[in-house]
């Protein structure tokens, strides 16, 4: 059966373009999910164009097989976990740019190309795709699976805000074309939203159009430390209120500023006496057109963070700015090195995040475990390293930390995702009426089930 | 029958909230679109709450009634026609405001409010909601309905950028509830973007959760004449490249400029030797934090568009660029009072306004027709009023209009949505594999075909 299958396979895409058993890359079998749940798909197949991947639909309609698209696996959900027997599609191949229309300020590309291939094409264009999620090898098609957010979302906003159109070839193998190159419009259901973000689910995405912004000229990284965090996050309202428009506005306690700076090598030049007395940090990157502006608005942000009881400004020097930027963006290796059970990005009204940090402290205590963060301050996105080796004490706690969010008006995740590994709170968190809705939106696109199934809505074990 | 059906209405809302027959207000039986389809509904009802909703929702679908909502008919697009026989919902008296955090920057309101009543209720707390459609006593649920945008949209995005979260009553009287008052989501389908836009024919939103913004300190208001239109459109790229962030970037030609300023007796201080030789008008605003960046922006744009062939640069004194930018809002109604027999707002790529505009001008020739224009130049989108009594050129004309604006990209409404005035062109030039998605959707949402149908994707004709 396997042998006739695969041979199908290969007719469809060529012997170079079809993985199976130990010709498979073990790399395209996982993605950066804390929890592998190793399988054995039929066949890991690279599909070179659009019509390929209208073949491989076709091909797993005709034959009920499941199929679990992927990016380059940069995904922290576990929403790239291949099924037993199915297909994984890897689109490392469908990786080009397009095209790049610069009056426009639109990009076409293909799904398989990543953060960082897309902003070296974009470079000399004065124009950048302003979405920076953490980790720039993850591809744009994995991104717009998920919704990704990252540090500069609070200025910019989140993966969905910079979609205009799609290409999408649906379960049945028909092609979807949704939204266009341009930045509004009101002729009928925005499907173009509807995929971004449903993990895989819904259909596979072929061609992405993107808005582009123009890059700033100017830029500052400031370091302000705390001694409550408290004050860190009521700060934040008044940078936004006043109009400073941060790029980035990111928190990190003392444990995750001092493993990501030990562990990137970095001195930023903060004296003993203040480090000393730092429970907390608040990062904030200032983008402006002019130079003078660039100054104003450091004076301003100085003046407005002391008035809200900082110990101190720093206003880094552009190397050490730049590195802790990075640094930072390195949080989940560093929580994955430290041994880390979990790593979750819950997502509370901006305003409720002393509340939510205080009562987290408190959770932890009560389920015996600890826990270390940092987080998108700006946007309410509270990112947790959780360590607790138990499995059935973690899975109490973190149903207890994501219940806490989305009580307060947040929800389970703010850009990662449910991906296998929050499903079970996800189906006990989602009320009943948004899930019928939600199952009964899947069966419109995929009423066999095959498109990245066992995620979401859908609570039949992984096979 | 109706005796009965209207007893059972009383009985659910009591009687001062039913209206039939001759106690129906004349204005709840159409929007602004010119095309009115007079029909008699069997009443006009005005829910004053949720529960009330719901209850309607329920009697509607035991007696296979349609629903067609209604916020403060401003739409221009037929989509608040009554149904003969059916129930006219009005939102009217559903139009608190029930919280405003001015932490989290987030107002929750019902959808009767009107933009000018947020507006007010916003104005002492320094946060704005930042969409401004030209018609400011429009309904936010109306606003929700068809994605509204607007001069501002260029900087600030359009209704549905701003919509983080609604409480939906579905067409079975299930309450829906999606997102909530945080700024990202990835925690399954984004219900709430399928919602907006979707013309009040996938549930009946009851209250909206929107994202606030700060209002800027400083602003202007910069008039520039060209010579030719190809210099106004080919501009706008380069403001935009250079990082001005314009809050307005609107192009008039000299009909509608002549038009708007005449109605409303306003003087701009435009030398004769200059208003001869323009043929089109760029307005502009800046808006800033600081006064200084403000000068620099001016200074920076003026020097800009002398570059690319204005003839001139009018800083506008604070009153009459208000005055003007009110005015041009005002260009509906001139239109309407020209005679105008439609108004449309085709949207295509920023790039390509100029030769859209070319070959509009061409095919007004071919049908014989008048077009006049004015819009949202930094958006691609399109406002035109065509002028063509004959019903049959008329149609002929505009479906010309819109394929043209779809071949090149764009769609067949920025803003203003299909309704029923543009529902044959929307069907001929949606391609199959998306009305056959978007059938499927409704029919998830409203099996039974109550929530304003006879749009969108329902061909049927109007009974």
């Amino acid at each position: 059966m396997s042998t006739h299958l695969l041979n199908e396979l290969v007719s469809i895409l060529g012997d170079r373009h079809v993985s199976s058993a130990s010709t498979i890359n073990p790399d395209d079998l996982h993605d950066e999910s804390l929890h592998p749940e190793p399988r054995n798909p039929l066949a890991v197949v690279r599909p070179q164009s659009r019509d390929d991947v209208v073949a491989l639909a076709k091909f797993a309609a005709t034959h009920n097989i499941p199929i679990t698209a992927r990016g380059s696996g940069t995904g922290l959900s576990g929403g790239a976990k291949p099924v037993e027997g199915g297909i994984v599609l890897s689109f490392a191949d469908m990786n080009h740019v397009i095209s790049i229309n610069t009056s426009d300020h639109v990009a076409v590309v293909q799904p398989g190309i990543t953060l960082r291939e897309l902003d070296a094409a974009l470079l000399s264009t004065g124009l950048h795709y302003p979405v920076y999620p953490g980790e720039l090898s993850g591809s744009l098609g994995g991104n717009i699976n998920t919704n990704a957010g990252g540090m500069r979302a609070v200025r910019h906003g989140v993966t969905r805000q910079h979609v205009l159109g799609l290409e999408v070839v649906l379960a049945n193998g028909d092609v979807l074309r949704t939204g266009g190159p341009v930045v509004k419009s009101s002729s009928g259901y925005d499907l173009t939203q509807l995929i971004v973000g449903s993990e895989g689910t819904l259909g596979l995405v072929t061609e992405i159009t993107l808005k582009l912004s123009p890059r700033f000229a100017h830029s500052a990284t400031v370091l302000v430390p705390y001694s409550t965090l408290e004050e860190v996050t009521s700060t934040v309202p008044a940078i936004i209120s006043a109009g400073l428009q941060p790029s980035i506005l990111e928190y990190l306690d003392i444990l995750t500023m001092s493993s990501v700076t030990t562990r990137a090598n970095l001195e930023l030049g903060v004296p003993q006496a203040v480090s000393e007395r730092a429970l907390a940090y608040l990062v904030i990157v200032l983008e402006t057109r002019t130079r003078e502006q660039l100054d104003r608005d450091i004076e301003d942000l100085g003046t407005l963070v002391l008035a809200s009881g900082a110990l101190d400004v720093f206003v880094l020097p552009d190397g050490s700015g730049q590195r802790l930027i990075e640094a930072r963006e390195q949080a989940f290796w560093v929580a994955k090195e430290a041994g880390a059970h979990e790593v979750i990005d819950v997502v509370v009204p901006r305003s409720s995040v002393p509340t939510y940090l205080a009562s987290i402290a408190t959770l932890a205590a009560t389920y015996e475990s600890f826990i270390a963060g940092c987080g998108h301050v700006g946007d309410g996105n509270v990112h947790m390293s959780v360590f607790q080796p138990d499995l059935e004490k973690r899975e109490a706690f973190l149903l207890a930390l994501f219940t806490l969010g989305v009580e307060m008006g947040g929800a389970i995740s703010g850009e990662h995702g449910i991906g296998r590994d929050k499903q079970k709170p996800f189906l006990v968190l989602t009320d009943e009426v948004s899930l019928a809705v939600q199952r009964r939106i899947k069966s419109v696109f995929d009423p066999q089930n095959i498109l990245n199934p066992y995620r979401l809505t859908d609570e039949r074990p992984l096979p």
